[in-house]
């Protein structure tokens, strides 16, 4: 290291998500600084997306971009694949898989990963949607499904193929939801010749009073009222209180339900991840109930003003009356601002302050099917689709060579095809066989017993 | 079933590659046949291109369409997910994991798999390039390898990671080469800061005195000129004679060389697929050297004049002075052929003979760098490659959104990028780690450990 490179500011990133990345963007073009980012991947993934790669439209690598790509051109930034394992605030060093990293200023953006509520055994039948390899497992399972109800006949058994339960009715239950619809009543209608794909049940559950709890009521409304159009079954104030055997028991007031269902996804509930809790014993600051970290009003930690924690992994209650949600845009504007405050003081000039700037929420049910809750303005139909398209659009283009993305949705607009509706995987090549009762079993019924 | 199904002349087909496929399709046609499909995926590979996946261009979805999307609108056809395990001549049925099938007139097309020539145990290090999970597998091995030089500190241990050894000099083996080098001395030169990614050695081995030997020798000496320009090392005469603790054994004439890489590929050999063996012991049919069928004039089997093999697993010896060579063109037309037959034969119309049409061969090296042999005219540099690109758009538009894989070439070809160099799977969140020597191992190190 040359006495030059010795005396910056070094800035350890560990994360390379929506805040992590945009901090680094912005740093990278500060030369007081140098920058390491870290991350167990080697690429960026857009993870509002992801759904899309469940459902069979698009590939991985379309929503994601190399970090290092990204980066090449920050000549202050370097980039690690390699995970944090411990932090040590005194001695300012992160702690990784085979060495170690002195910073002067930490900013931690690992986000958040799936929650069982206490009910981990779940977790194998029923997948959530947080990685690439989640959204191929779940990929694998939902045309599996399709696969073994054109070889099964025991109506009963066939029709609990054709059960696609979806637990959480946020955006991302909804984006499912809706997608599986469209597979099963529309891509798949004529792909099949021993069961008839329009017979598939898409059930949607969700505990509270109605679907996407934090949108607008009205827009709740009109995405439930797309969702029946489209053929799910939307059902509120229902809780799941046991997934077991190939079935769902859920409690809606006294009523108790057995959904018998061989495709379970779990959109219910994030907790941060466990860095969160490594951070907290460490330095003693607060984590609240799913283990995020309460922040200061500038994202950094009480006692440690060189140390900042944002996007999900953050608990942010300094601007209205609950937390910042874990979305994009608030990942993205607080590792600006990180950037921007790390660059004041390294000026000598004064904090600036956080505020962010919200500018609505998005999600898509369909084609030509989304709700928009842009504060003042609420949109749906077609009027909110093509607002989500271009929002999109607008962000991925940032990435190499995203606008492929774009006219991907432009073919499938037209033809209403899905080309990436692939079954791979290690096991994939095993297919939907019978046991000894009769019963038919995929590879993913196998895995899961060897993963319990 | 009903009456009129009952009477209708009822073909299997095992195998949903080019030949299986391109019978199928034909058959689609013919009213008075009904046809199964079997394939033990849900999609046809366009497999010309899978080394554009392992080297990160395009994606699994690029190249592969769902087999029941093709088919969907041919509804004498019905496709099975399923794997053929054995074959009853006598009885006319084939049996597969959970059911059976009874047929008419059989076609098997199941291609062929890697072969190792009796060194299996090279398998785990030097992984062959057969189907998409190993296009992954390969992706996630060579882009590792740079993380982890990145990390080493060792010159010779860093170059060992640099190091990556094509085993074989055909078609496949050519177009890895290629593609590597042009990943390490263009793509990523920018993307690391304690490497030099030109500092790569890419060693394209061949155990015959040129690489691509079934093509004009002018041909081949143009391809060797192209892939040394490229930064390759290439290798011919020379024979791997052992694979072991990371490093390649070669004998180049008296000459032993060891060769460290951590990376090695393996493009040198293929075996038929089993089913060819099955059938062998239930007719008697001979095999050649490598398993495959030896087929009559019409690509029917000895004495089973209702059996044909075509494709890959076909040894056809009818035509010029050695087998059909086992690509594309020669299945499609097998399949077309077979396809005609059973339609000329159930309108009791004479049998059509078969003649291989033989277009010319192509191989790819680098942009704007490939050989094209079209028997009388050969071509060389941008002109073949322009060939080259053109033969495969217009094979790959018959699958519904692969117009797709064009603009992500133009794309591609205009900003040298390569978005698809993600590292998956199910190993890859553990990264790069120092072992107990102080050595840094990848996934796929433990992967092997595990596996062998």
């Amino acid at each position: 290291m040359s006495d030059a490179e010795a005396s910056l500011h070094k800035v350890v990133i560990v994360g390379g998500g929506f805040g992590g990345l945009y901090a680094a963007k912005e740093l990278g073009k500060v030369s007081s600084v140098q920058v390491t980012l870290v991350d167990r991947r080697n690429f960026h993934l857009f993870q509002p997306l992801l759904y899309q790669v469940a459902t069979g439209t698009l590939s991985p690598a379309d929503i994601s971009s190399p970090l290092r790509g990204i980066l090449s051109r920050s000549r202050n930034t370097t980039v690690l694949m390699d995970e944090v394992v411990d932090i040590d605030p005194q001695q300012q060093k992160v702690k990784m898989q085979g060495q170690e990293l002195t910073y002067d200023t930490l900013i931690l953006a690992t986000g958040v990963s799936h929650h069982y509520f206490g009910n981990d055994q779940w977790k194998t039948t029923a997948p959530g949607l947080k990685t690439v390899e989640d959204a191929l497992e779940m990929r694998r399972r939902i045309f599996m499904a399709f696969e073994a109800a054109e070889k099964e006949t025991d109506p009963a058994k066939r029709q609990a193929w054709l059960t696609f339960v979806i637990v959480g009715g946020g955006p991302t239950g909804v984006e499912l939801a809706g997608a599986i619809a469209e597979l099963a009543f529309n891509t798949l209608k004529r792909d099949f010749r021993n069961i008839d794909t329009t017979e598939a049940k898409i059930i949607l559950l969700e505990g509270m009073d109605r679907i996407l709890p934090p949108y607008a009521p009205e827009l709740s409304a009109k995405a439930a009222e797309a969702l029946t159009q489209l053929g799910v079954t939307v059902q509120t104030k229902t809780l799941v209180t046991n997934i077991q055997d190939n079935t769902v028991t859920a409690k809606q007031g006294d009523q108790i339900q057995q959904i018998p269902a061989r495709t379970i996804l779990w959109a219910a509930g994030v907790k941060a991840s466990g860095i969160g809790k490594v951070l907290a014993d460490r330095t003693g600051v607060a984590l609240d109930r799913v283990g995020r970290v309460m922040v200061e009003p500038d994202l950094s930690i009480a006692g440690h003003p060189n140390i900042f924690v944002i996007g999900d992994l953050a608990n942010y209650t300094h601007q209205g009356d609950k937390p910042l949600p874990g979305v994009a845009p608030v990942a993205m504007q607080e590792g600006q601002f990180v950037a921007k405050l790390i660059k004041a003081r390294s000026q000598n000039q004064p904090d600036p302050t956080f505020h962010y700037n919200d500018a609505g929420s998005l999600a898509v049910i369909g084609q030509n099917k989304a709700v928009a809750d842009l504060n003042k303005v609420k949109l749906w139909g077609p009027v909110a689709w093509f607002v989500w398209v271009f929002a999109h659009i607008f962000y991925l283009i940032e990435y190499d060579n995203k606008l492929i993305v774009m006219l991907q949705w432009g073919w499938n607009y037209f033809t209403r095809n899905r080309g990436a509706r692939l079954i791979t995987g290690e096991e994939s090549l095993v297919q939907v066989e019978m046991d000894a009762n009769g019963d038919f079993r995929t590879s993913s019924d196998r895995k899961s017993t060897v993963e319990v």
